[in-house]
């Protein structure tokens, strides 16, 4: 098993954790919180492979994201109170998360033969859209479009990621270096409090 | 025509009803209430087959899926408080079409080489994500997520229907059974006000 | 450039800058606001394509749509007051933006062997769809489907394009005379008032 797979498969426990939380604490039911905790974790992967039609879903065929899910599951049952206070010390682990999925889902765009920049789109749907489709379940305005700085720092590690390409041959490298830009970026931007707000000129 | 197909049928104008109503509570207009009612309707199916890579979608193929959803609409319209007096019963045909289509889509994820877990959860998708696309587009937290042991019973009419599958020959009745154990559930959760919330350990 | 491809690229713009303008209001950062302003523009015909099974979805093979997303939100940055100001004027351009893409939705659809009442939904999906997507991301209930003529001037543009087909080999006619329709329609509908509330009879 590959780093990169391993590093997936807990990118997809983190994000299903999230989810599962936020669903118990919107009073879902066991099988409504699993079914929350599934879309977020595989919701943002499963948009990117539809827009390429890559079907089917890239999770279909790999019963691992399920087992991975249900595991998610079961350490919200036991550990819920113990989770909710790691919760601000899982943003470490989210935001490693999102880096692998920003990167990941460029890299996947760009196998397609998509031009570079949708390819980095891509990779921002894959690390976002999961959360915004939890958002959107649970009828909340999807946080990570309002504050700190989420989709930008997904942005800057696939644009990383994609400039080191044209200058060193050394794939793996170019995916840990991108990936400690996304989680130093967002480290900073919630330490400092960090945002890009719409300031308009006119 | 098939009693399955017939049924299918009759399950989409239950769901489409179902859609169309809540439109005509939230006050929306003739042609936003009928695309409520399509994509309550239709839109679990459509999920299960754009993860499937099932394209065009199964409805666009079979005319007579929107001739039934211009029924509902036609029905909401001359019979409306009749309906509504009806709803409480309603849930009998609506549990009778959730069974249904839990079952049919465990099939067609079977029938495209998926594994079983998955079929099993491509058949609640397909039951479950049309109310919950109904919700969403209404601005309302999915309320199957929330109460009622709702895709619960599809859960578990699934599991039966693919249990039955190794130990009897008999596709037909395996069906049959499987929406009844769907609909017991459901009428004994309604009935007893039965719930599964999702409570936690610690 | 043909000048279907010219107004395509219009459509896009105007629909692009309505999300920006919303997600504004809603205070979303700027990566967010440029998603919804991406969401908003080509949702409708992504959504489209999916149900097709026409992958990968259209926009990601040419990056002129991309460009003009950015331009978008480019124009709301520096000149978001006067775009404010102008946003009654500009339902002229959104009407002949939905005009446009019911139309070319419908063809699509037909092209793709669709028959003729689905091709038509898959018309009105394409226009409306982005918007819906806009109102969903930003926790709103859809506007569309609750006042003013939208959905049903595109359903009736896409049907006087079918019509003509019948009796006419025009097809560049056909598309102006439709395109007038759905605008005419609107245009009315805005000025008076109009609407078509699902009053039932019982």
């Amino acid at each position: 098993m590959s780093w990169v797979y391993a590093f997936d498969l807990f990118g997809t426990l983190v994000f299903a954790i999230s989810g599962v939380l936020t669903a118990v604490e919107k009073k879902f039911d066991l099988v409504g919180a699993a079914i929350i905790g599934f879309v977020t974790a595989l919701g943002g992967g499963t948009i990117r492979d539809l827009l390429l039609g890559r079907t089917p879903v890239g999770w279909l065929k790999d019963i691992h994201y399920l087992l991975v899910i249900l595991v998610a599951v079961l350490l919200c049952f036991l550990f819920r109170v113990h989770i909710q206070k790691l919760r601000k010390s899982m943003f470490f682990f989210d935001s490693l998360g999102i880096g692998l999925f920003s990167i990941m889902g460029t890299q996947i765009g760009l196998s397609f033969g998509i031009s570079t920049p949708y390819a980095i789109l891509l990779g921002i749907v894959s690390a976002v859209f999961g959360g915004v489709l939890r958002d959107v379940l649970t009828n909340e305005i999807p946080l990570i479009f309002r504050k700190e700085i989420y989709a930008t720092a997904c942005l800057a590690g696939a644009v990383c990621y994609v400039g080191l390409g044209y200058i060193s041959p050394f794939e793996q490298i170019h995916m840990i270096v991108s990936m400690g830009l996304v989680f130093l970026i967002r480290y900073l931007s919630v330490r400092h409090d960090w945002s890009l707000p719409f300031k308009t000129i006119h």
